[in-house]
C-alpha cells in the first residue's frame, strides 16, 4: 500500500485526535480576543495549504462576516510592502511550519502590529515559534509528499476557529468529522473498481463552489502531482465565464455537488455539460445530482453543508491515489517535487 | 480580419482615450477620500474582468499597503453573509456592468456602509448607476466575445487608481502606457510565423508573477475560450508546489519574464524547465531569460517593472487571436459562449 493511500484511511483518527487536543484552546483564545474583535482577516499560505485556506475564506466569511483576503506572500518577499495590518488577524497555514514566504509574512504582519497564528502540523517549526498562537494539527508526521490527513487537519481547525469567532456555536456539529470521514473512507472498493476507466485519462476539469470550492483545487492538485493529469479547477460560476469552451468528450468533468446553496447551480451545470456530450463524475449525496452525472462517487449519507467539505474530498482523494496506482505510478515520490518546497 | 484582432489593434487609442477622460477625475476622487483613508479594499469581478482585478490587488497593495481582498461573490450570492465592510472601498469591475453577482455584492457592500467604484465600459449599466463613483473605460464597444481592450482599459483605470491613492504619484509614468502598447504591436508579424509551430498544441501551461500573475491568468483564458487549449496557470512559486510535476515534453511552458522583482525567479524556473526537457516561450525584453528560451517573444524596449502588464499581454494577446486563426477556428464567437455571462 502507498503511504498516500495509508495517511488517507488515518483521518479519521487524526481528526479526532485534533478536536480532542486543539478545541478548548481555540474556544479560550476566541474569548480572549472577543473584546477587540479583527476588521480583517488575513490567510497566507501555498500549496495544498492554500487550498485549505480557500476553504478557511470562504467558511470564515461566511460564519463572522468578517471580510478575509488570502495573502499574495510576493507583495511582502518580492516587493517588501509595508502593510497596514494593525487590526488584522494573520493566520500561517503550513504542514511543515519551514515555507520561508509564509513565514516571511507572518514576520511583517507581526510587526505592523497584527496578531499571528501558526497553523501547522510541526509543533516545533519556525512558524510555531515565530506566531502568537499556534493551533497544532495533531496528523503525525506526514510521509507521502502529497498532503492528505494534513489538509483535512487545516480544514477541521478552520471549522474550530470559525465556531469559535461565531460565539462557540456549531462544536457539537465539528464532532461528527471523524466519523463522516470513516464513512466517506468505505468507498474505497467502488473507486477502485472505477479508476480503470480513467486510466489513460490525460486531462480533465474538476468543478466546485463555495464552501467545496476548495476542494476542486485540491483534489486537481492531486491529480496533477501524483498521476500527472492536466487537471482544470473552477467555480461553477468562472467555468461558464469562458472555460467551458474547452470541453469535449475527451475531456471528463469532476463536479462536488453537496446539498445546500450551491447544489442548484452545479444541476444547472450538469444540464450544460450533458448536452455538450461530456462525461462528469459527480460527488454527492443526492440523487438529482446523481441522476444527471454519467458516473458517480456517491456520499453514503447526507450532511448538513456546511460539514460536507471534509467527508467530500476523501472520495477524491482515493481517487487519486488509486488512479495513479492504476497508472503505474507511485503517488509518494512525484517527479521533480520535494516534500518541503522552499520558496520566496 | 477578426473583430478580436481589429480590438487589440485599438489599444492604443482606447488607453490615451481612457486616460485623457478619467484621469482627473480619479485624481479628484483620491483627493475626496484623502481624509478618511479605506481600511481594506474589495475587487469583485468575474472572467477577464476579474483577471485584471488580480492585477490591481498587487499594485494597489504595492503602491499603497492597504490590504486587498478579492471577493468571493458566493459568499454575497449564494450565502447571503452580511459582510462587516463600513471601512472599506469597494471596486466592481465588469465590462458590461451588468453581471448580476457583481451588482449583488456592490449594492450589500453599499447597504453595510463601504464606499462603492464601478470601472466599466458601459456609462448606463446597471453597476454605473448603483456605485457612489463611476470610471469608465473608453473602449468603445467590444464586439468580440474574447476581452481585450477591456482587459487593459481596466488595468490602466488601476494604474491611474493606485498613483492617485499614493498621493498622485506616478500619473505621467502612466500617460506612456499608450506608447509602449502601440510598440508591442508591432511584434504582429513575428507571433503571425510562429503560431504555425502551435497549430496542433492541446495543452500547456502559463507562468507569471507578481505584477504579472494576472496576465498568466489572462493569457490562459485566451487560450481556452479562443483556442481551445488547456491552459493551465501558475505563479512561479505555485508551480514549484506540486503542477511541475505534470511537464513533459509535449507541455510546453509560457512565461512572463519582465524585468524587477520577479525576473530572477523567472530565470530560476526556466532553468528547472530545460532540465525537464520541456519547451519555453519567453515574453520579456530581457536577454538573461530570453537566452534560456526555446522560443521568445520579445519586447522591443526595457520597461520600468510596474508598467509592463499592458505592453507585455499585448503579444499574448496576439498570440491567442492568430493561432486560432492558424487552428481555423473564429475567435469572435467560441463554441458555448456569450458576451454577457450572467451567473449568480
Amino acid at each position: 500500500m502507498s503511504l498516500m493511500l495509508a495517511e488517507i484511511q488515518q483521518q479519521p483518527m487524526a481528526l479526532e485526535r485534533t478536536i480532542r487536543r486543539e478545541g478548548k484552546r481555540i474556544k479560550r483564545f476566541a474569548e480572549s480576543i472577543a473584546k477587540r474583535r479583527p476588521q480583517l482577516i488575513v490567510l497566507v499560505a501555498r500549496g495544498s495549504s492554500d487550498n485549505a485556506a480557500l476553504f478557511g475564506r470562504y467558511l470564515l466569511e461566511i460564519s463572522t462576516g468578517i471580510p478575509v483576503s488570502l495573502a499574495a506572500p510576493g507583495v511582502h518577499t518580492l516587493y517588501h510592502t509595508k502593510m497596514r495590518l494593525q487590526d488584522a488577524l494573520v493566520v500561517g497555514i503550513s504542514q511543515s511550519g519551514e515555507g520561508p514566504d509564509v513565514n516571511i509574512v507572518l514576520e511583517n504582519a507581526k510587526q505592523s502590529g497584527a496578531h499571528t497564528i501558526a497553523i501547522t502540523n510541526a509543533a516545533d517549526s519556525a512558524m510555531a515559534q515565530l506566531a502568537d498562537e499556534t493551533f497544532l494539527i495533531h496528523a503525525g508526521r506526514e510521509r507521502s509528499v502529497a498532503a492528505t490527513k494534513t489538509y483535512t487537519g487545516q480544514l477541521v481547525i478552520f471549522h474550530m476557529l470559525a465556531a469559535a469567532l461565531n460565539g462557540n456555536q456549531g462544536f457539537a456539529e465539528v464532532e461528527r468529522l471523524p466519523e463522516l470521514a470513516a464513512q466517506s473512507l468505505e468507498l474505497r472498493p467502488h473507486i477502485e473498481t472505477m479508476v480503470e476507466r480513467y486510466a489513460y485519462m490525460n486531462q480533465c476539469v474538476v468543478v466546485g463552489r463555495g464552501l467545496n470550492y476548495a476542494n476542486a483545487y485540491e483534489f486537481a492538485i492531486k491529480l496533477m502531482e501524483t498521476c500527472y493529469v492536466v487537471a482544470e479547477r473552477f467555480s461553477s460560476a468562472d467555468f461558464l465565464h469562458g472555460p467551458i469552451a474547452m470541453v469535449e468528450r475527451d475531456f471528463p468533468a469532476f463536479l462536488f455537488a453537496p446539498p445546500g446553496k450551491t447544489l442548484q447551480g452545479m444541476q444547472d451545470l450538469l444540464g450544460k455539460l450533458n448536452k455538450l456530450g461530456a462525461e462528469t463524475v459527480v460527488i454527492s449525496s443526492e440523487k438529482a445530482a446523481l441522476k444527471l452525472a454519467s458516473r458517480t462517487l456517491q456520499i453514503p449519507s447526507r450532511i448538513e453543508e456546511s460539514l460536507t467539505p471534509i467527508p467530500y474530498i476523501i472520495p477524491a482523494q482515493l481517487f487519486a491515489a488509486l488512479l495513479a496506482k492504476a497508472k503505474g505510478l507511485s503517488p509518494d515520490s512525484p517527479r521533480s517535487l520535494a516534500k518541503v518546497t522552499k520558496t520566496v
